[in-house]
């Protein structure tokens, strides 16, 4: 499985404003950049936060994009995955629509009444007691053939997959705003590292829109 | 006047831990970059929050550049700013040393003995009721001569600095590391603004050390 986290943030390091509102930070060429990332990928991965905050589609927007997918006989659309430990993906999510196959990656904890509830819309995959175990759980989704995979977000699954060491890739967009906010989202929030850091290796630098796109990798 | 920050950021936007400690985020080239911009500046300012965690010195390391000065006629070392609402500044803080002139700007509620105290050993900029009011601090500033200012950081400073309209550029090395944390410092924290943002323009993009120097300006 390689793992590419793909975000785009503020010149500050936000992802939204402190009232999880988006704001726009890239533009036109960075969403097609983003676009075709996802037709290239067999999984798209958020956190239920954003999927609470947002309610993304993650589909192909790009129909020619989508006719590549189905020429080469994949579906049209990338899976998308929810990892969602406690079940609170709303049955009304867009990412829970017919346009592509869904997983929601629950917990132990995940209650009973919302499994069967999301059952019907996503195949389930259970993993950990209180959080998803992101180990067994990406473990399981390469068994269902889910090997280039892509990660929108959002701070706190970032976080718990460089955590986990599951990151090969890092892709970020830079934007030119500043946010603020010791409050906001940023890139990689939950508990943070104090030692051991995961150390990138700058692979790519290139201007986009009116920001930069800076591609890393995971040092060995 | 013209304002530079400067900062040295992880790849998520931190400046340090959720602990507050120093993380080496630049290298060499990152470090000779930044002792040739305090040595081309009138006054370095930091917030006091800067000066509990680091108790940094912020002189020109570089002799033959503290030479470069003295031959102008400038004193060896810029002048020091704490920005420091209520007279916080330890009596034993490097910044206070006699190898620069300090400055420490206080707001009303600063206590009388902390006054006292500090006054001994750096010039007093008295100047907002609750909260240091920087627009009026740097005016006071600008008046004592200091033209070219350089702020490093921390980044509640930089967002009050941002929210005051008194950025004229911002330079950010982003740093091949992932420090993580939703309680760690960003670049700009703050209360975060909501809607207008500040606007940038990116002039600069550079690879340095391990990483990338990002040179902003403000958007007019």
């Amino acid at each position: 499985m390689h793992v590419v986290v793909n975000a785009a943030m503020s010149a500050d390091g936000k992802l939204s404003s402190h009232r999880r509102e988006q704001i726009a930070i890239s533009g036109d060429a960075d969403f097609d950049r983003v676009d075709r990332l996802r037709a290239d990928s067999d999984a798209v991965v958020v956190g239920v936060g954003t999927v609470l905050a947002d309610d993304p589609r993650l589909t192909v927007k790009d129909e020619s994009l989508r006719d590549e997918r189905l020429e080469r006989g994949d579906p049209a659309n990338p899976a998308r995955v929810v990892v969602d430990s406690r079940g609170r993906t709303p049955l009304e999510a867009e990412i829970l629509d017919d346009e592509a196959a869904t997983y929601v990656c629950l917990s132990e904890r995940a209650p009973i009444d919302r499994r069967m509830e999301l059952s019907d819309r996503a195949d389930l995959v259970t993993a950990g007691e209180e959080r998803v175990d992101l180990l067994r759980a990406f473990a399981a989704l390469e068994r269902e053939g889910l090997e280039q995979v892509m990660v929108e977000g959002g701070g706190e699954l970032i976080f718990s997959l460089f955590e986990a060491g599951l990151v090969d890739e890092l892709r970020v967009f830079v934007g030119p705003k500043i946010i603020g906010g010791r409050d906001a989202p940023t890139l990689a929030d939950g508990e943070g590292f104090v030692e051991e850091f995961p150390t990138l290796t700058l692979a790519e630098v290139a201007r986009v829109d009116d920001g930069v796109l800076l591609v890393w990798r995971i040092a060995e």
